[in-house]
């Protein structure tokens, strides 16, 4: 039988955990894995615990009981997520990232890893106390970040999409309001998609004046369901009219000034 | 200045490594971090890569180099990526998912962050050497694989739409002819979404006969770029008439039989 060193026990459990947030992972696995009485791994999981505190990378919990065991639970400090949206500001602050209709484009920061990742920690540490069920988005931008959010949480994804599809099956459809253009659009989510009665968040790119958000909702009551959060990487604040008022983001957006130029800060969670 | 052991630096630096796969770190990130010489970190760092090896959990590489550093490289040895993809097959049996028109309800497991986690290492594991400098893929199954590949590889993730939206700027779109229905179909993309002359992998959820990753081909070369690699998470295997030749897949479907069972199978890689 292999013989491990502390210290590669350490590294192989600290994979281990990062891989799989949020997930209970039950300490008989570590000692099968690594031939070592369960007091060993204890102390192992201490030194991992220490060092995520002490350096704001998240945390380790243990959880007691017959399914119990340890989870990861993903966490970036205030200092450094402030530091990130005021980055991501700079960034979207690029004159050519203005386009015609006074848009701002970030297509390209949507589908950036790296970007994708940090938000979604930021965004899912905001939710790990509700205990949600499913993280639901609507196609397309915003998938990738509602991917790394649901990731974090340990739980599963739910794309709504604006049509229907063969490969779904039977579907639940709903049309919405759009909050900023005033017309009205459709949403539909396969019945596979959803155990009833379900605690959701939504997760998105951008938020407007909200309108998709509460279409989110509506949809929601059809799987007796309900929504417990909301988070999006970029809010318009410019909108007076917000549909929606209970909701977290990272980045405001207030428009383009006479001077072409992109007013972007920090969100209110760094105020 | 606080003092760290080397067991908890060898948790910090495997958790740095493993959030940011295929990105080099200059090992004065991890001096100054830890307050230690770089001698002590590159002992801490042959504790990583042993254990990474032993398991069978990816590499730990390093660059020689002003601009060198190490990286971690996504991997997941044989015995686990097979056991991984006969896994998948019996989840995709359950009859439940047979929906009308012969079609295997999969959804689920494309927005599964596990699943897809999993299937994104054994993905981009096979195409580490090319050296890309996007992953593409046509939205919206395939895009929490194709994030995930994309993240492993450590390169910008390019979803292609299937209608242009005001918020991508200019756009460049083609048609194509759908392999499988024979319908002209329609693909765009944003002209700053990707730079000229990149190398390119296509990453999707499914593939029947290939005429979207032609029309892939053809969009890439209205870029100057070229794709040089394609993985799908299931190969349609029924389809006799296959536009593409060169691909890797993880689970072979070979459709529904007379009474009405998937026929499913780890695919060539596992053979």
């Amino acid at each position: 039988m292999d013989k491990f060193s502390r210290n590669q026990r350490v590294a192989a459990i600290t994979k281990i955990l990062i891989e799989n947030p949020n997930k209970i992972i039950n300490l008989n696995n570590f000692t099968d894995m690594f031939n070592a009485a369960k007091s060993t791994i204890s102390e192992d999981l201490v030194v991992v615990k220490d060092i995520l505190m002490k350096l704001s990378m998240g945390r380790i919990e243990t959880i007691s009981g017959a399914a119990g065991g340890v989870k990861y639970v993903c966490g970036l400090s205030y200092e450094k997520s402030k530091e990130f949206a005021e980055k991501l500001c700079i960034i979207l602050k690029n004159r050519e990232r203005i386009i015609p209709g006074n848009f701002l484009y970030m297509t390209d920061l949507m589908f950036n890893p790296q970007v994708i990742h940090t938000a979604g920690i930021i965004l899912a540490a905001s939710f790990i106390d509700k205990n949600v069920d499913y993280v639901v988005t609507v196609e397309t931008k915003g998938i990738p970040l509602a991917y790394e959010v649901a990731k974090m949480l340990g739980v599963q994804l739910v794309v709504v999409r604006r049509e229907t599809k063969v490969t779904e099956g039977s579907t639940l459809s709903i049309n919405y309001v759009s909050g900023s253009s005033g017309r009205i659009q459709n949403m539909s989510l396969s019945k596979k998609a959803m155990n009833k009665g379900s605690k959701c968040v939504f997760v998105d790119d951008f938020m407007k004046a909200g309108g998709t958000a509460l279409g989110i909702i509506d949809l929601l009551k059809e799987f007796d369901s309900e929504l417990l959060g909301i988070g999006v990487l970029i809010d318009n604040v410019e909108n007076p009219k917000k549909l929606i008022h209970h909701y977290v983001s990272i980045v405001d957006f207030k428009g383009i000034d006479e001077n072409g130029e992109a007013l972007l800060f920090p969100s209110k969670m760094f105020k």
